[in-house]
């Protein structure tokens, strides 16, 4: 089979590596010419332009795109959408905004894929998890390549009509925001806690056999043995929060109340910057009980 | 009526001068000499110690413990107890746990009231909320000087029995730190949104008819009108909370649900340290998605 | 001072009657003739639709709508639209979202006025607190009627351009709901716990100098005055949130955490059915630790 | 080598028959005969009681407890402590909070180890995660022992002194409440969000692959396997808590905030009765809204 790939950045190239591998043939494109060059080098066939990949894919045309989320997907879409025919297949593999792709599945000719993928970088090894939202029938014929693609065919699945695939990785996301947080609360106990505790040890302790254990369980114990115990310099900044706020937007609009994941993402809000409404809990507590006010 | 008070505080203080101001006798001691003189100079009768208040008081001796909460009362009472006898009627004004007022109650021999008290410095002209509990029979009898300690009338109540004024008290609280929290998330909304606005002026205007209104909403106003809407130095550290702790300890034991308050007393935690939680999440977004640590 | 009113439902005719009272003169519009009767009978004129208020305003044309938020409040100003011009004045004094009345603001020609509105029934005796955004000149011409219909001119306050009035006003929604499940996890607390309290006493106590004094408390002093320390039928079910909704969405959209806010607006939610995160965790216990699992 | 087992629950019995199967002996008792004919049937030697087990086991004793946490084993220990040596291991492998097992270690004579177990009946197959605290040696000693009940070496791990095992097991526990809700959250989300999903579908995709892949999902994706993708009639009712009350309570003493963990607590309580703080809301919306009151 032959796939299209636009968009060679770290995910990207692994979609190409791990299709190569399974012995399909590759036609890739990047703006950033070294990273078409990294393409090339893996046993992809280069493409001038998003239009040069369709025209160089012959009659099955099935594009994947592993652009950043936004304006490069619509701006890449704008560029095929007049040379989108209604058997080829696109494959939106970024994080974008669910509602954004059921808009542009409406938009194109072609049967219209998005493809929520989890993994990070270790899926180059293990393979991704991919959520699947479209047409049933682009899907089957996208098997071989999800196959390789994903762990193999348990991992990934046709979540339901344009939007599903993209609204499950949303969610799966919000869940994340919230495990690392959980994790993080039990290990901050332990770590300011009674005992003097080697969190390496309990973190491995813990991914033999314990029923919370997990792939975060392990990265956490990676971080221990790579930072420590404390933690070393790492910061209190967490980073990130878009998909998280999807999440909890929908979960508004669906009425479903979500606060662990809501409390996940406002923890990060909260590591940006003082919080406003304590300082101005410490003024009011001068206020109706002189107590001191700590002052900056 | 005449009325011991041992603890010449600032609360002490103006249990002093309320009494005396209602046209009550009052005996005052504290271990400070200068607050001793401060309560004599308002009129009172002063004692050289907690068994000379007792000798002092004559027949009807009722006496109003106003020192810290903890050892301070029991250390008081360990003097006073010997000579308590069965008509004799002991406050504890203070922030006592209710399980130690329980305990108190049965040590000593005197009726024993627990009289949680509301209200703060700006009691000294409106008179104080209390919340009492005990012997019915005491808390009648005590009823003039609890009119002129209270803002009246109305502003005492009999809870129940040992210790249900000190519980009331509690809960108080912990639905205290919620208030202060729900206010402060409001505001910080208001200050890093989307209006520059004066908060002084918000606060003003929900003070006057709007559902909101409330003693801590002025005392946000007043915060406002002397720190301004950025509330200047107020540094983002919250002090205190063994009554919050208390409130959430007892919410456990009854396995009833107080997200709010515990929400609000995490706050306080939160605000006293960097949390190693998000310090952990910032790294592990580096473990599954290679996303840059932020390092201090 | 002339001023129409457009919406005569509980809170038009109370705007109705404080204008009058205070001396001015009101022209009236309801698309109910019921409710044009009954503010035909409070001493207003009478207008047959909006463009006739309009017509009889003579040159100071001020406008005040008390129309339900969002089509109701466009269907109005396609009316009232084509005959407005620069120095009339419209004030929208409903729940409309704040970023509705800026669109409808950059779209009249008239001055807009976003009026935010608290206070309930209860201010048609006590007056209104009216947080207001727009132009400055449009809020000085009507500070007559503000002071009406306010508490007074306390009661009202410029907070800022066209949308701040019902920006301040979602977060005083925001607030309010915190405030109430607040109070309620304290009455829940002193309801399930060791104490067999009357809780109407304990409000009224608290209302009488405690920190947590407020007019909403007086509420629940009233509620169970009326409906006993239990409750009686009064069920688990909170209905409303719109407000509520669009402030998490906002501290969302600005990086504000809102824990407790949030947590009051997912209360609601839960009220109303079943949560499926605690079934699924019923069920999970079964699956690591074989707990029974309870079924309906 | 040589160990006795006291106690022949489910758990119990897991511990005997992995002890065997690494080709050492045990002694078995329990209360129960029954439960004693199994681990007999299994090939453990059988006793009359406690002390009978001790002499039944020679020079090396060695004695594991897996009775139930609480009375059970201080009425064991009560049989046991005035037979036992120095030389002697006693470990303790049931849900014991920290500070008995504190306790438990300073009233015997012999080397008493704390021991965390998790894993459930899967354990069976697959070995526990043990989280052990006591005296080093006698932790080295019992190696052979923990490696055969654990899921190998790296299955067991010594935390630190007594009590730092259960202490670890503790926060375990808590963690496990939060990723049971945070995954309950997520499917929640799912099951009542825009599209009709196949859950089960949805947690053997993410389970393959996804960064949120753990063993607890792989319970969620059996549980939809089984019951379907609503659940069928698992109810809304959550039983347990003891062990994460015990975590929000030291978290508590350390003012450390753990609010997801808080939360699913709080959740778990929620499932058991109806709401007093909503019933509260339901009527002050009343209050101040004149919003009609929902009543059973």
């Amino acid at each position: 089979m032959q796939l299209g790939v636009i968009g060679l950045g770290r995910m990207g190239q692994i979609v190409v590596e791990r299709v190569l591998d399974a012995g399909h043939d590759v036609v890739a494109f990047d703006l950033n010419s070294e990273a078409v060059t990294t393409a090339a080098e893996a046993g992809a066939e280069t493409a001038e332009g998003p239009v040069d990949v369709l025209d160089r894919l012959g009659d099955e045309r099935r594009v994947w795109l592993m652009v950043p989320a936004g304006e490069a997907v619509d701006a890449t879409l704008d560029e095929l959408a007049p040379h989108l025919r209604e058997r080829d297949v696109v494959v939106d593999g970024g994080n974008s905004h669910f509602e954004a792709s059921v808009r542009r599945a409406e938009r194109v000719d072609a049967a219209y894929l998005d493809c929520g993928t989890s993994g990070g970088p270790a899926g180059a090894e293990l393979g991704f998890s991919l959520m699947i939202g479209g047409p049933a029938w682009a899907y089957e014929e996208m098997t071989p390549v999800f196959d390789a693609v994903a762990t193999g065919p348990e991992g990934h699945g046709h979540m339901g009509p344009a939007g599903s695939g993209h609204y499950v990785k949303m969610v799966h996301n919000g869940v994340e925001y919230a495990l690392m947080q959980a994790y993080g609360e039990g290990f901050e106990l332990l770590f300011e806690g009674r005992y003097d505790l080697d969190l390496e040890s309990v973190a491995r302790t813990w991914n033999n056999g314990a029923v919370i254990r997990s792939w975060l369980l392990e990265l956490c114990e990676e971080a221990f043995r790579e930072e420590g115990s404390d933690l070393g310099d790492v910061a209190d900044h967490v980073a990130g929060g878009s998909t998280g706020t999807w999440t909890v937007q929908e979960a508004l609009e669906q009425e479903v109340p979500v606060p662990l994941i809501y409390q996940a993402l406002a923890e990060r809000f909260a590591s940006r910057e003082e919080r406003f409404s304590r300082r101005l809990a410490n003024r009011l507590r001068y206020g109706f009980g002189r107590h001191e006010v700590a002052r900056e």
